[in-house]
């Protein structure tokens, strides 16, 4: 019995996925930057240091102060840079080399007049998920921003990235492999057309799906997935992993049973998983409840799911015959649609053997 | 320009929002136990003490331990108790006059082995919500789990809780009015059938809809509203809070612009806004944005709104001919969907003064 809802994250099975994403990277000479945002983790961070990760990737200031401060020094922040932001990433900056994306004049002009300590710059490439970055029919647009960067003795321009996050809209992997020669075919014109002779030039891509699952990658030189860590079931139904893959999941007391509507209510709502919900065959869910019953994770059946949550309940619909397995107190284990919105609500994790793993603070 | 998403609180109008109410219930003659779930800090707490709330709700363990921590010494659980939490009952009523629904003789049994100091437990009753507590027409059930109750010595059998989450659903002012006129018709059937000649006996009552809008209270003894100290956009759009009310909202920077798809990017995601969305007119938005022009809010145009979200990233609709108005680095206010969830993610309230509220710890 559990008194609260508990994140619970399998050690075993999250290492396996951050060995072979790093395997995967060096078998296709690709530089190894893996995105921070899902698990938030310093313990975790060093799991993929020992899988070999140099460089990461985070998604916000804040993000990269807490890796900077247990040692990592090598630092994207995969969000486009705004004015705003100067005085931080002057600070950041001083100890640490760090990478922005910058997809705007304006931005580099108030950088040029901010900066102290020298920042590198990758132009954000949009290659179909139609949220930010130039698009790569935008040669002119392109060329103009990077001769605007060159112009900046602090700032060094070092090529391009990319979150191709269609990848996630995909319902096979065919369609995610049909995503990734996209973006190949995309990141293969701009390195045509703008790597350099010589000096840095690198393109860097960023989504799970593609990364997981695609098996070329010419024209891209570095990858910096993140859910990757953990996977989940939008990964899954998307065909970006398997079952068994999935790393966290989360343990709820069941407060109340209705064996009249099949429904358990159960401690664990939208202030721990996310209002993210998937629809599978006809249903729209916001989980899965897992068989507990082994050492592999198992759908318990399809028919029993997280049908509503409000801020701390869920209702849950049992497959029909079954409410007769749940009491008031009993902990079922509840795997998650998005595991980086869920891991971000519940901001610790808790190990097969009791131990615990922090967060960055809020 | 700010560096990164802000959760600004009007504390003129928060304040406002907690007077009023505090001010209806003593009209009706009702006990005000606010929920603290909405705002999770001890400075809005202390607004509630004083406009006079003595007692309050919260919705765990664990909320109930940080408010008892800053004085609270009346507290109710409003969330089903189970078995699993005997340990951390018994701790926390050591040192505060605690309240617990109970919905099942599994947890009277469970309390009773446990149990070293008094507890009051209240019956929670499923109004029409769908989610948790007995049915009204469940009269026999609900006589033994009294019975049940009342052979525990240490247990208090005080009356009923109810949360009718379904006036949510409410499309008018009329909607929200029968949804109260519907649960007071049940409150009255309980109270006829339950209400002891002498002794303690309560119905408690806890949405920001009914409490906000109804104007008769008839069989209703205490309300718990939480979400009132701040409101949002899905309270206004039920009609139960005007635009004006509105206590908090986002301040998010432009991040970049896209003048060929009326769009802007922000610094502000679903770890931010969380992804409650909202539909009006055709529309389906996760906030709108506000204008910034004087000291009340005013939605800056209803086709302006916040369209999609990655974890991260917001992407604004910008009714066309407006694009111009934004430039990377400005910053933008965000009105909320849903507050509760939006609080609870950023965990933190930045005043108009620039000082700051912190939550409790997660």
């Amino acid at each position: 019995m559990i008194s609260e809802p508990t994140l619970v994250l399998r050690k075993d099975i999250c290492r396996a996925n951050i060995n072979r994403m790093a395997e995967k990277a060096r078998e296709h000479n690709l530089a190894f930057k893996p995105h921070m945002k899902t698990h938030q983790s310093k313990e975790i961070g060093q799991w993929l240091k020992e899988a070999g990760a140099e460089a990461i990737t985070v998604s916000s200031i804040k993000m990269a102060r807490y890796f900077a401060e247990s040692g990592w020094r090598n630092i994207t922040i995969a969000l486009p840079a705004h004015p705003g932001q100067c005085k931080a990433i002057n600070d950041l900056a001083s100890n640490v080399n760090l990478s922005l994306l910058v997809n705007k004049k304006a931005t580099v002009q108030a950088l040029k007049k901010s900066l102290v300590h020298p920042l590198k710059v990758y132009i954000e490439i949009d290659t179909g998920s139609n949220r930010t970055g130039l698009n790569v029919n935008q040669l002119s647009d392109i060329k103009n921003l990077i001769s605007d960067i060159e112009k900046i003795q602090k700032l060094k321009w070092i090529g391009f990235y990319s979150h191709p996050g269609h990848s996630y809209q995909s319902d096979s992997k065919t369609e995610i492999q049909n995503v990734q020669l996209s973006v190949i075919k995309q990141c293969q014109t701009l390195t045509a057309e703008f790597k350099p002779s010589n000096g840095e030039f690198e393109v860097c891509i960023g989504d799970t799906p593609c990364c997981s699952i695609a098996d070329t990658f010419n024209g891209i030189d570095a990858i910096s997935p993140g859910n990757f860590v953990f996977y989940d079931l939008m990964q899954y139904q998307i065909g970006s992993c398997h079952l068994a893959d999935i790393a966290i999941a989360v343990k709820c007391p069941v407060i109340d049973v209705y064996p009249n509507r099949d429904e358990i209510a159960i401690h664990g709502g939208a202030v721990h998983f996310s209002k993210e919900k998937l629809q599978h065959k006809g249903i729209t869910h916001f989980g899965m409840v897992a068989a507990n019953n082994d050492d592999q994770w198992h759908i318990k059946n399809p028919q029993t799911y997280l049908k509503a949550l409000s801020q701390e309940h869920g209702l849950v619909k049992c497959a029909p015959g079954t409410i007769g397995e749940y009491k008031v107190g009993n902990t079922i284990t509840v795997l998650p649609i998005h595991s980086c919105l869920t891991a971000n609500l519940m901001r610790r994790y808790t190990l097969a053997n009791g131990e615990t793993i922090e967060q960055m603070p809020v």
